[in-house]
């Protein structure tokens, strides 16, 4: 009664994109389409090597996942849970289908993803434009590109990192969140360069330190001047309990949670442990940032550019304007493939 | 923009209800009625006394948080949220606002509660039905009354719980929930007793031991051969985490959590700590049950009986068959008040 198929992407970048540790010029998006009484759901995956997750496992999980999907997808929150629970690991996959569920669901429904969870599309807050590692002139040619947006993010780790910061001041004054990768592994020099960025506009920093140094974040915490955001902290709804101590938000992005069920229930308990909430993305299709974007009023820093960096996006996205992503009022996600 | 309407009612038990620290003929719950573009949205209060709750503090706290409602439950989240925020305590009150801006949410998109959050009302387990303290006659002649019931619950504190099981035995053989109300202050105690309710078909224990006593319950639960649930341990989502380790499941309440949205999360973080999830409810009123029904797909023990034991209901109710709370298809909460 459902039918499901999968698509294999070549995300193309616009620019070569360089973090910490790569550099690369294209990425493997998958997509599926399910289909339940003539409607189509759509969902997304970007499979993630750092977590053993290529395009290959990706696809087995989504094949093995879809045959096993049964029942209305109006009921779409058992339909996700006993999807979630069918398979190990393979979290990417697992969010293209909570996606596509709940699409059907909203298409099923006549509601978008938002409306049917009560969010206020008009609450989004600005969405951070991401810039990779790059010589302090490319990058502050990109920081000038992007003048639409209204906060920046920069990845640390190019050697460089002050001058970095001083060659976007050149061009703008917006804030700028950084993202250190776990780039500093003492906390002495992980406080004195955190110190450095509070004088220079900085609005948080996601991961100094590496996840493993709990004891070590926890000393930072209690001593930063800016907020520090777990990202390779989180890798399930049970890290938060030490995140909530040992940092003062989370990045929170499908692909990590296995969707958009998980992260909801993820920001009720990331909030209700005092944590600010970051909502994340890899470089994927705006079909991804759209199924984030649904959650964006929820967040305090979305940072949801991962389709704006692409050249060949095989499906439509939500416009952005003023740096914020404008939700459209369409049921489901509210994006389609573009052929 | 927002029209508010607050109603008292005097709510009168079928049976004089006795637990084990008093007896009553009656409670006084109070109602909300919300009006936005024409359409009607209703919640119920049921004051607690335990928490310093009267009908005159939950009235004049709805009054308060009515005036300061703004903007389109269509939004439902931040509505509930900024309201929860809007005055200190008064959980009864914030409840019934939760349940009316949720039912009015409900009616403007068109779809029940159950259908907006993906819930599968088939899925609704059977709720038990409670037995007040009385003599073991009593309680096996109501025991026989209740024979549509496929779970029965019981108040212990009567002086003599053993022959209060022996009697319910001669009449039935369905699985009987205990209520200890924090009745053995002893752990040993407090083992003894369970080990021989687990011969008798109990399946699970609420608060064996005062809440304050937590390293008892921890030692308890490392012995129980019974589940044993958390009912006065919870007073709000940040004690899950200690009860996550003290008890193997916790009973939510709409009134303890003020309203369903804190509720689902409060559900979603018990689930991620392992924790069973019973629903439960205060005498009140079908309206009150109606909220919680919603949500009753997502537990494992819904205890939801409050308004069977009433003979003044002054909402509509949805049905029970077969020992189930069987959700009607209509929008909102799905019930009325019947005048």
């Amino acid at each position: 009664m459902m039918k499901c198929s999968i698509f294999d992407h070549r995300i193309d970048l616009k620019h070569t994109f360089t973090i910490a540790n790569r550099s690369s010029d294209w990425r493997p998006n998958l997509s599926v389409r399910l289909e339940y009484e003539g409607i189509r759901g759509y969902g997304l995956a970007a499979p993630n090597p750092r977590y053993g997750e290529t395009p290959e496992s990706c696809r087995a999980a989504l094949e093995a996942m879809c045959g096993q999907l049964e029942g209305d997808p109006r009921a779409y929150e058992p339909m996700i849970r006993k999807m979630l629970a069918s398979h190990p690991g393979e979290y990417a996959a697992k969010a293209a289908l909570d996606m596509a569920i709940m699409d059907l669901a909203g298409k099923l429904l006549g509601a978008p993803l938002y409306r049917m969870w009560g969010l206020d599309p008009a609450a989004m807050p600005p969405t951070s434009f991401t810039i990779g590692i790059d010589t302090p002139e490319k990058v502050a040619q990109r920081a000038a590109e992007a003048r639409g947006f209204r906060v920046l993010k920069i990845k640390l780790g190019s050697g460089d990192d002050q001058a970095i910061i001083r060659a976007i001041r050149t061009v703008t004054d917006v804030p700028v969140r950084v993202d250190a990768n776990e780039g500093w592994t003492d906390r002495e020099t992980a406080l004195r360069e955190i110190e450095q960025l509070a004088k220079q506009g900085i609005e948080l920093v996601e991961q100094p330190m590496p996840a493993a140094q709990v004891e070590d974040m926890i000393w930072l915490k209690a001593r930063s001047p800016l907020p520090l955001i777990a990202d390779e902290a989180f890798t399930a709804v049970g890290d938060l309990i030490t995140i909530g101590e040992a940092y003062h938000g989370v990045n929170l992005k499908l692909m990590k949670c296995g969707g958009t069920l998980i992260a909801r229930d993820a920001i009720a308990m990331a909030r209700s442990l005092g944590l600010k909430i970051m909502l994340g993305c890899m470089v994927e299709s705006a079909l991804g940032i759209a199924a984030a974007a649904h959650l964006g009023p929820l967040a305090d820093f979305p940072d949801l550019d991962g389709n704006l960096l692409i050249s060949n996006d095989p499906y439509s996205a939500h416009p952005v304007s003023d740096g914020r992503i404008r939700l459209l009022d369409a049921p489901g996600l509210g994006v389609a493939p573009l052929n």
